[in-house]
This record gives C-alpha cells, sequence and structure tokens, in this order.
C-alpha cells in the first residue's frame, strides 16, 4: 500500500497523532531485543521488526489507552509487548508456513534457519512477559496470556482443518478469532484496563478488536485470490498452495456442483495441483460469488467495529479509529 | 533409572512426601492442556506429559514452597507452570535438535511434525504464563519471564557456539545456566516467593536450584560420552554427533596435541564423522582426564547446593533436597 493512496491517510492520521508514543515504542524494541549473553537475537529479530511492518497492533494499543484518558508510562510496555508477540507469532509461522515471502522480504528462516525461528520467537514471547510485568498490573497480564493460548489454538486448528473441504464458516470464524482477532482485541482491550477504564468501555474496545481482526483476516483471505504481490507483500494464490480452507474456498466449495468438487478435492483435499488450477479456483469463486460474499461479510464486521466506537468518549483518536475500521474494507473496494 | 536401584531413593522418598500436591499436579496439567477449540493439543502433550517424566523440576516448586511453610493452593499453580514451560522448551528442542528420540520414546516432531511442535510448546507455553497469573502475584511472573528469556539466550548461545572450537568454559557455563540452571533456579525462587519467605531464603533457593542445574546439566553431558542408552534415555554420543562443545569436549580439546585439535575440528568443526570417531573421542577424553575433571566439577556445584541449603529451615523436606543434590551425582559415581 503506496503512502501516497488516499486510503492510506486514516492510518498516516493515527501514526502521527501517535508520533510520540510510537517513536517511544521503537525504542523500546530496540532496547528489549537486545540480548546480553546471545548477540545473534536482534540480528534476527531486526530482520523483521526492522522490515516497515504496519505497526497496527501496537498503535491500537496506544490509542485505545489514549483515548481513555491514560496519561502513564504504560501503554508504551504493553504496545511493545504486543508487538513482540505479533512478531514471535510470524517468526513461529515461518516454520509453520515454510512460506518465502514476508514483508516483501525473504523470511528469517532462510535468512538464517528454522531453529532461530523457534528460538527467538521464544525470546520475543518471554520479553513480552517480562514488558507486562513492568506494568505490574496482573489483568493485562491474564488478557495476554489467554489471547497468547487462544492464537496458538487458531493456528492449531488451521493446521487441523486445512485441507479438509468439510470446513465450514463456523470453523473459519474460530480459526480467524484465533489466528488475528485475539491480538487485536487484547491490544484495545489491555489500553482501556491500564486506563483503569469503565467496564463497559473496556468490553466496547474489546469487540472494536475483535469485529476489526476478524474483518482484516477476512481483507487479507480474499486479497489472497484478487490482489497482486506488490500490494499484500506475499505471493498471491500463496493460500491455495498450501490448500487452507479460508472463507472464499469455502464458499465457492459450498455452491459447488459435482464436477467443481472434484476440482477441489484434487487441488485441496489431495494436494495435486497443476497450471492452471489457481486461475480455475479464481473462476469458480467469481462464478459463485464467493469474493463478493466474503467481502460482505467483512464489512458487516467493520459495521460492527464502528459500533462499539460509539461507547467510547467522542474525540478525534475515536474518529481516527473509525476511519482506519473503514480502510480496512477500502483494501478490497 | 530403574526405580530398584539405591541411588532412587531420594527422589523417591521426596515423591512420597510431596505425594497429595504431585496428583494436585498432575490433575492440573491434565486440566489445562486441553483445548477446547483443538483438540488435537492434548494428543502431543500426552506424549510428552505421559511419558513417565520425573518431574523434578515441579517437585523442587512444591518443596522449597512447603520448606517455607507455605499452606495455599499456589504452588501447585507454579509447578504446573514450570513444568509446562520445560515441556514446551523440549518440544521446541526436537525442533530445534531433531533428535531421534526422548524419553525413550520418538519424539513428537516425528509422531506428527515440526508445525505441532512449535504450536503446541506455543500453546503450554501461554498456559504457563495463565496459571502464573491465578497467583495474582507478579513477583513469579517477574521470575518465570526472566528465567524463560535466559532459557532461550542459551539456546540460542548453544547454536552460535557449537561447531566452534574455540568455545570455552565459561561461554559453557553461560549456555547451562540458561538451558537447564534459568529453570531449575526459578522453580525452587518462586517456590519460597508465594510462601513469602524472607529474602535470604528465598536466595538460597535460587542458589540451591541454580547449583542443582549446572551440576545436573554437567553430569547429562558426562553420561552422553560415558553412560549407555537405557539409562540415560537418549542415545549416546548424540552431543558427539551434533557436534555440541559440551565441558567433556572443550576440556580435551584444551589439552589436544596438534594430531588430535586435528581430530577435533574434522569431527566437530567440519562435522566430517566416521565410524570409530564416537570411540576415539571417547578414549582422547579419558586420555586427558576430561571425564573425571567434569565429574569433579559437578560434584564442586552439588557441594554449593548443598551449602546453599543449610540457610533454610531444618525440616525432613531440607533433607531430601539435600539428598537429592547428592543424587544427582551419585549417577556418574
Amino acid at each position: 500500500m503506496s503512502l501516497d493512496d488516499k486510503a492510506t491517510k486514516p492510518h498516516d492520521r493515527l501514526a502521527a497523532a501517535l508520533n510520540a508514543e510510537m517513536n517511544a515504542v521503537d525504542a523500546m524494541i530496540g532496547q528489549r531485543m537486545v540480548s546480553e549473553h546471545a548477540p545473534r537475537i536482534p540480528e534476527v529479530t531486526a530482520h523483521l521488526v526492522g522490515a516497515g511492518g504496519k505497526r497496527l497492533r501496537p498503535m491500537l494499543t496506544l490509542a485505545a489507552a489514549k483515548l481513555c484518558g491514560y496519561d502513564g508510562p504504560f501503554h508504551v510496555h504493553l504496545a511493545t509487548a504486543v508487538e513482540f508477540i505479533h512478531t514471535a507469532t510470524l517468526l513461529h509461522d515461518d516454520v509453520v508456513d515454510e512460506s518465502l515471502q514476508r514483508r516483501g522480504r525473504p523470511t528469517a528462516n532462510l535468512l538464517w534457519d528454522n531453529k532461530s525461528s523457534v528460538l527467538v520467537g521464544d525470546y520475543l514471547f518471554a520479553r513480552a512477559f517480562q514488558l507486562m510485568t513492568d506494568t505490574q498490573n496482573i489483568r493485562v497480564l491474564s488478557i495476554l496470556s489467554n489471547a497468547s493460548a487462544v492464537i496458538t489454538e487458531g493456528e492449531v486448528l488451521q493446521l487441523t482443518a486445512a485441507q479438509d473441504l468439510a470446513t465450514d464458516a463456523g470453523t473459519y470464524l474460530k480459526v480467524v478469532r484465533g489466528k488475528t482477532a485475539a491480538l487485536f482485541s487484547a491490544a484495545t482491550e489491555v489500553g482501556g484496563v491500564i486506563a483503569g477504564a469503565p467496564e463497559e468501555q473496556i468490553r466496547a474496545l474489546f469487540d472494536y478488536g475483535d469485529a476489526l481482526g476478524i474483518a482484516f483476516q477476512m481483507v487479507d483471505d480474499l486479497l489472497d485470490y484478487s490482489g497482486t504481490s506488490d500490494v499484500i507483500g506475499k505471493n498471491v494464490g500463496d493460500d491455495f498452495r498450501e490448500r487452507k480452507l479460508t472463507l472464499p474456498v469455502i464458499k465457492a466449495v459450498a455452491k459447488a456442483d459435482a464436477e467443481e468438487r472434484a476440482f477441489w478435492s484434487r487441488v485441496i483435499e489431495k494436494g495435486d495441483q497443476q497450471e492452471g488450477d489457481l486461475e480455475r479456483a479464481m473462476a469458480l469463486m467469481a462464478k459463485h460469488g464467493a469474493l463478493k460474499e466474503t467481502r460482505a461479510e467483512a464489512i458487516a464486521w467493520i459495521e460492527r467495529a464502528r459500533a462499539a466506537l460509539r461507547l467510547l468518549p467522542e474525540a478525534p483518536l475515536r474518529e481516527m479509529l473509525d476511519d482506519l475500521a473503514d480502510y480496512i474494507v477500502a483494501r478490497v473496494r
């Protein structure tokens, strides 16, 4: 997503409004990923952390805390912890997915190796929990350890559901809630908790993050069949090649006739993929309106996210979070 | 180690003295490794957790807490958390080491695959932190998140030091403190912390666990060149084949003449290992007293562990911890 694209403006405005805090997060990331005893650790993390990621999750934590009137220092710790957990899951996902590209660069496990991806991910995870203990707030530890468990359950569920055409939209939602939405909702929720916000605001922040994360993943899954590599930062058709049961596939399979079902069974269940199969899959999705329906569902979740925001204090930051929600689905408009 | 071996008695007596608590830990392990959304998770963990591990680390936490007069419920949570962290590191180590045997069974990654080892390890790690938040004690969270970071640093340091003949005893100690002693010392320390013990007792518990863990790893590294597969639960010579710079190798290399050095360079640095090389390595260790010296160092650490115990309340449990220390080195007497 290029920066002069109109659609990036909400994200940029949020980054500008949180400029001082985001700089503090950057500085803390640099400090905390250093290892006295194992100097090679930052080599691996610098690769990912320095790759110009959108820093969307830490920004959500900072925005949530400030929106609820927080003026202490610990939202920076929590935002850093959230980014570390996210980076750890990317590192471990690289081992898992054997994907070739992440944020437009070769993945860490190709640069170094699988062993480092596992261990450095573990290191960042441990560092995240150290940052949380710095806040002395047991509730944020509870929220983020719960989220960490749910993230992993989502990934395991995705593994076991992969290549299984019986996977339905309900299972897909569980996977998405786990692998993506759990960290979004925890990121916004801990912002409210550290600010000491009223329970209904904390709940609204959770709901906003949850719905935003679900929509975000739906759009991501949609782009995998409709984007271009330079826009989505990974290869179009990666999910197809990995035989993932994402919502567009689930919807196309649900409407498949016998011959189409045989096609899906061959390419997804048996993994027997040939030249032109990705194009055939995309054509079937178009025929059955699978991409259009996925997009409509993503928009519905964005509407829920925006509804939750209305329970939070009216402020410029709230408008930016609202625009951000809108921007998530603008990528597929 | 067979149960009718005289040397197992200290461990057995400790297990008997902590019988009710160890049963509670077993029950909690069973409850907490269940995943509602990803039922395949316990399949992997049951394999490891049900493999009849010694449960040494959780026993240390329980013993430390009771020795300091604790009568609440949370030492069971902490002992379970410690076992989960240990199991998570074993799962991730399986990915790392590609070892063929662990506790006498095929490793989880051969039964299922690498992906599961990574994700299920992550799940147990997250579950461990959930258990800690149950105690509402921020200090134990701080201790165990620090230990988790140090464990990973030790593993990364071991990776980078592997195959490098320049690795010295100082680096070895750092690696051992990380990969083994950090969890032992955290296990005993959190027992004292949850009991609200005086600071000098908490420090003594840390020192006991630290020294015990260092000796434990030294003995393990020694047995890799002098034990038999049924005693050590892994293959003799595994470290040699993985080209690890353990203390026996470091000591033999330090005294090597030019021809011996060429041998070490070939088998460890270049990894060009042939039939009879393991036997040659063992002969060189015997020639230079490397195994004997390693054993003497392990005994010295055990003496430090026992000295630390003297700062703790006199009680039958303290005697058992003392006997346990003795038992660690009895394996190589």
